[in-house]
């Protein structure tokens, strides 16, 4: 079957890379820094279970009906008081509910992007994001940063020369990167976006497992009308319910965000979103929270003084405040797509960091994920992938 | 904002017409024959309360982390078990888990459709599907057809003269007409798709639910590579759960609507699909199925009855088989659309069918849903539309 048979978006479109790699790594003996998977012992699996038999028993008929594409109204609610720890006063009519915040950046593909429109990206940036922009066959304008996030100066040179429909960043524990926008730099984008009339995504899926540092208002609260607010429930409940949201202050970008999901799935799940909104409803999430945050801040502590231990000189890292990933720079001739192979034989693996870059470059760069291994694992695992790097120093 | 700030595809997209009728429909002393939900009666909601309960406790952590795109291997198994019921020889490989059975058309349109691609489409049709198609900017060709499906003939001028990249139907229980393709006309559209080049999308959310005549196999079993086979558990376990399927026999086409799921929302809730899963491992389906439809049957017969006693002369309307609508045509002369609101007027609601067909027409034709009325809706709603659709006859 001639590949032309199918739509121009998919001749070039390759499974994610990180999901294949995410197959390689799932023999048991590997020890996989390659996802960016919770850890099951964060499920609050007896809450959900207690959660799911008190909604199934009191109001399962209506819980098991179709239901409206906006999001179970409930959650609606709980989300948008949720929300207010981030900074953002919004009500529960701006609230769409998701089925994970990936679909949100779907869904403004779809609303927004005709082939051959711009879209700013980060370099390195989120790699399903990048996919999910080449798929309604944008041209991605990859723009650089530092560890306060997009480089002022270098965006606006880049909003002048290509007008984007719109900017897309992870503002808080970067995926790849671990960074945290600055307050002045989310000022700075929320102007440069103002100034030159585009839109602004600003995924969050991290930004509340913080475990150093202080909070940051999100993006939106910069410029409410501007800027799509994506959140997940992913990383802070459980992944396996599908559930995220989007806080849209814009009714036009709202209509084209709900008529898109109307042909997507209807709705998402509604046994997942009634667990979820019990879940905030009861007022649990804090504590889970910083119930998570003390395992995962203890793991990246770990993997930090483990990458000191073993890692040879010439690799260089960031101490991330937050979120799952460490981002580790080796010598610029060594390749880290050349390293995997050697490392899985190992019994090692992470993400070659050239996978997030949407132009090319950063082959000497991994990202490292330090959430979902065992205290064990990540000190085994630090040690296996640095014998394996000494080898390429060498 | 204006509106070309958006998408093309979204210039003219407006929200489903039967979803923004079903709001105006939810008003409590509105009996609604409008919108295509399953009774609530039907959930099994004390055995998903049982099940999910069990699988929560024995598997919890692995039932709420991510999953594969392709869907929770066990359920793929008892898919590919199941729809051997309808002639359907598969594996579990070919079978891809998909968040209600409607996600199988936007995965098909983003993996097929180009804009200005033509696809053929039934007259009238399943009014989702349409706008999905169009959210792709394809051209919908209408093809007219008979109470057997696809007219031949016509059929085959539509693929000469258009090269469509695919052909959609619903081969059982058509939505709206309630008309099911005879085994020589699916044989035929088989043949047709083969020796013009294309492929058959197969939507067939409603062939579980047969209260008469003999089941035919699916239309799929006369060209396995050609034809994409889409169910639903929607209408016969419960939609809130959002959980369908595709069977895929062409790796290709499946490896493009995996690429395009991976984009849209990684996996199909994880809870959601082990529910089901275990449901169909526990041989429950056929005797659910069965309680099922001796209610909807009774339902049909007693709207039958019900029409018979109540509506017009100038009113007709075939038997379905099975399924959840009556199709019903008035005089040439008199408009669904102006009925609507004195209908609502009169507190009964029903979708004007002029909305399935895709390029105008059907000003004459209503819908009607039998499933989700109690048995004295059924009677005091039609005699409610008797009333008012005598008014315009007179």
């Amino acid at each position: 079957m001639a590949e032309n048979r199918f739509a121009k978006r998919m001749w070039h479109a390759s499974s994610n890379a990180i999901r294949e790699i995410l197959k390689v790594t799932e023999r048991p003996d590997v020890i996989s820094f390659a996802g960016g998977l919770p850890a099951p012992s964060s499920f609050p699996v007896e809450t959900i279970n207690r959660i799911a038999g008190e909604i199934l028993t009191a109001d399962g008929c209506r819980c098991l009906q179709y239901g409206t594409t906006e999001g179970y109204w409930p959650l609606r609610e709980a989300i948008a008081n949720w929300v207010k720890v981030k900074g953002i006063e919004t009500s529960p009519d701006q609230v769409l509910v998701l089925s994970g915040s990936q679909q949100g950046l779907d869904l403004m593909g779809k609303a927004f992007l005709d082939a051959g429109d711009r879209v700013i990206v980060e370099e390195p940036a989120y790699l399903a994001a990048l996919q999910i922009f080449r798929s309604y066959e944008a041209d991605l304008i990859p723009v650089k940063g530092d560890e306060e996030g997009y480089d002022p100066e270098a965006l606006e040179a880049a909003l002048k020369e290509h007008q984007p429909k719109f900017i897309y960043l992870v503002s808080t524990f970067h995926n790849p990167t671990g960074i945290t926008y600055s307050v002045e730099r989310r000022q700075k984008v929320a102007e440069l976006a103002a100034k030159y009339d585009c839109y602004v995504i600003e995924d969050d899926p991290y930004g509340d497992l913080r475990y150093s540092g202080e909070r940051v208002p999100a993006l939106q609260t910069f410029n409410p009308e501007r800027v799509v607010y994506l959140g997940s429930f992913s990383k802070i409940i459980a992944p396996g319910l599908r559930t995220g949201y989007a806080v849209v202050n814009n009714p036009e970008i709202r209509q084209k965000l709900v008529i898109g999901k109307q042909g997507a799935d209807v709705h998402t799940s509604n046994l997942s979103q009634r667990i979820v909104q019990r879940f905030l409803a009861e007022g649990l999430l804090p504590g889970h929270i910083e119930t998570i945050c003390q395992d995962y801040k203890a793991k990246r502590d770990l993997m930090l003084e483990s990458l000191e231990e073993h890692f040879p000189a010439g690799a260089k890292w960031v101490k991330p405040d937050g979120g799952l990933f460490l981002w580790v720079t080796l010598p610029e001739d060594i390749s880290a797509i050349d390293v995997f192979p050697r490392a899985v034989e190992e019994k090692v693996a992470f993400v070659p960091g050239a996978y997030f870059f949407a132009q090319g470059g950063g082959e000497n760069t991994l990202r490292l994920n330090f959430s979902n291994a065992t205290f064990e694992q990540l000190q085994t695992g630090c040690a296996r992938l640095g014998k394996v790097l000494k080898e390429f120093l060498d």
